[in-house]
């Protein structure tokens, strides 16, 4: 694919206000720039699938650790997989695929750095890249190999279980002997969690009051939960571990707004009596780590070990409803717009 | 030592009321029962150091996960230091000295699994072996060795910084090169914490707000936090931890009850966005290294690298007050009851 197949304006969502709580709409603005040019190492990404994940609130607002807030009028921060259609970078000829830190806009003017994987089998769908064998399943597989440590005969509770990374912890959990109880947030959701990724139970936590739906469910109590929710839903999850329990935090979905802070339970008695391992599990601590993590979930793909779903609209101007169905739990399967 | 000296009464305190909260000396009460009889395997232990530890506010209320609650009327659960006195057990040979679960009282009948440590070298002071050599100085070892994982140059708030875990645990830290900033309840303890024990800084927590201390003492912030208090001062502290921070979760001994529930600041984003790890710390899940770890620590105290303060009170009846004093920061140093 050639400078040919270019148009001559880069198509942007411009990030133009911070976001009160989850993004919305008018937090963004479509933008037309001029298609970027290569130089000095740098090469054009032509994005064909932009990644849709809770994570771009925290980048929107406040920043995170490992980057700070985007800055008001520059492209909203977001993985993509695309195809490199300009390079001024040996290692990044025309025609490589990628997946990396491309923005929300049709083109990227990237440097090497921004990339996270080269993407070297097309045998499988390019757009499970963005899902699956990237930060999604990557982040279920060594979160839960490093934090949750999981052992065949263990109970583990998997929040999101539906979701991109939710989906692929149960298979992974299963895979490893463990019986999985997943929450989600619709009777959807639940029978998708246990007929398709194979929970043992599942939880739909808007149907009532948590404490008894954990106490038919996790009757016995569990050894790992794996959150992406945070709250109180955190808390009564906690509370249902057993002795030597250990929790890999990955999100925090549930809470609206962490400011004015919110307040909850106290849990260091738990983790005191218990004995409990608490872990916030930062994807990007593990880069050196991801190569392998995506060479292990492409073998299980490609043995019809692992199945995921995809939520896939078309077109920039999709990107800010896309990201607000993902708060709201109205997408089905991983989030991606689709150019 | 024989049968000879042993008199013919085993004065006792006996659990007679659940503590709300601390336990107070009306919940114990003073009783002479007959002098035990060894059989069957069994061994008397002739107590000659009572541990006064915070633990046993759990043990004597609600239990914890390795032990039921004491049931009332019964001997109060301690750890000790004594002496076989009578023996039908050749493991446990008369003369022996044992650190173990004997009570609150002057004689135990005990069986091997009471046994925590057999005492082989008396060149150390037997007291030494119910507190720094004990499971305070134990704990400070494997809980900073297995959770804190402490590096040169990195920083370390230790709580409870002059007591008896926390004086070792500053020591060691030191010794693994860290900088370490003690939390302590009075301004001759921070002088203790600094000038005895060797840490960097000391903070008085009841000097005024928490966050302004920490502010001037852990400006740049800390890797580390061995944390045996809980509450709010909990959580100004983890706010202060830097990226891939660890906590050490250890005792909970600034909230004053767990009923109802108490609540405050909710913590998984600070987990979550640097990456902390949050362990609780129970020393009953690491017998098996309690022998290298007091070998460890006999070491150094023999090379005159550990220091440690005792605060020995004398008799039974000295016990549920020293207790009290405990929990009220008025001891000054493992707070024991010579016999």
């Amino acid at each position: 694919m050639g400078a040919a197949d270019r148009s001559t304006v880069n198509s942007r969502l411009l990030l133009v206000r911070r976001p009160t709580g989850v993004p919305v709409a008018d937090d963004f603005a479509l933008d037309q720039a001029e298609m970027p040019e290569p130089a000095n190492g740098s090469f054009v990404v032509r994005n064909l699938f932009l990644s849709v994940d809770p994570a771009q609130r925290g980048w929107s607002t406040t920043g995170t650790h490992y980057a700070p807030p985007v800055p008001l009028g520059t492209v909203m921060r977001a993985l993509a997989v695309g195809q490199v259609v300009a390079s001024s970078n040996d290692a990044f000829p025309e025609g490589t695929h990628l997946y990396g830190w491309f923005g929300w806009q049709e083109y990227a003017l990237a440097q090497a750095e921004d990339v996270l994987t080269v993407i070297e089998s097309l045998d499988i769908s390019l757009s499970a890249y963005a899902g699956i064998l990237g930060i999604n399943g990557i982040t279920a597989a060594l979160a839960l190999d490093r934090i949750g440590q999981p052992v065949a005969g263990e109970t583990i509770i998997v929040t999101t279980a539906a979701g991109a990374v939710g989906s692929v912890a149960t298979q992974l959990a299963r895979a490893a002997g463990c019986e999985v109880v997943g929450l989600t947030g619709s009777a959807e959701k639940v029978a998708l969690c246990v007929e398709r990724f194979g929970c043992d139970r599942a939880i739909n936590y808007r149907e009532g009051p948590i404490e008894p739906l954990l106490d038919a469910n996790v009757a016995r109590g569990a050894d790992i939960l794996f959150d992406s929710v945070g709250g109180d839903l955190l808390d009564a999850m906690l509370r249902r571990l057993r002795r030597g329990g250990r929790i890999i935090q990955c999100g925090t979905a549930s809470v609206p707004s962490w400011a004015p802070p919110p307040t909850g339970l106290r849990n260091e008695r738990e983790i005191l009596l218990k004995g409990l391992l608490w872990a916030g599990f930062v994807i990007f601590d593990h880069v050196p780590a991801f190569e392998g993590a995506v060479r292990r979930l492409a073998t299980m793909l490609r043995a019809g070990e692992l199945v995921y779903d995809e939520d896939i609209r078309h077109g920039l101007s999709a990107a800010p409803g896309a990201l607000a169905d993902v708060y709201a739990g109205r997408n089905s399967g991983k989030a991606l717009i689709a150019l």
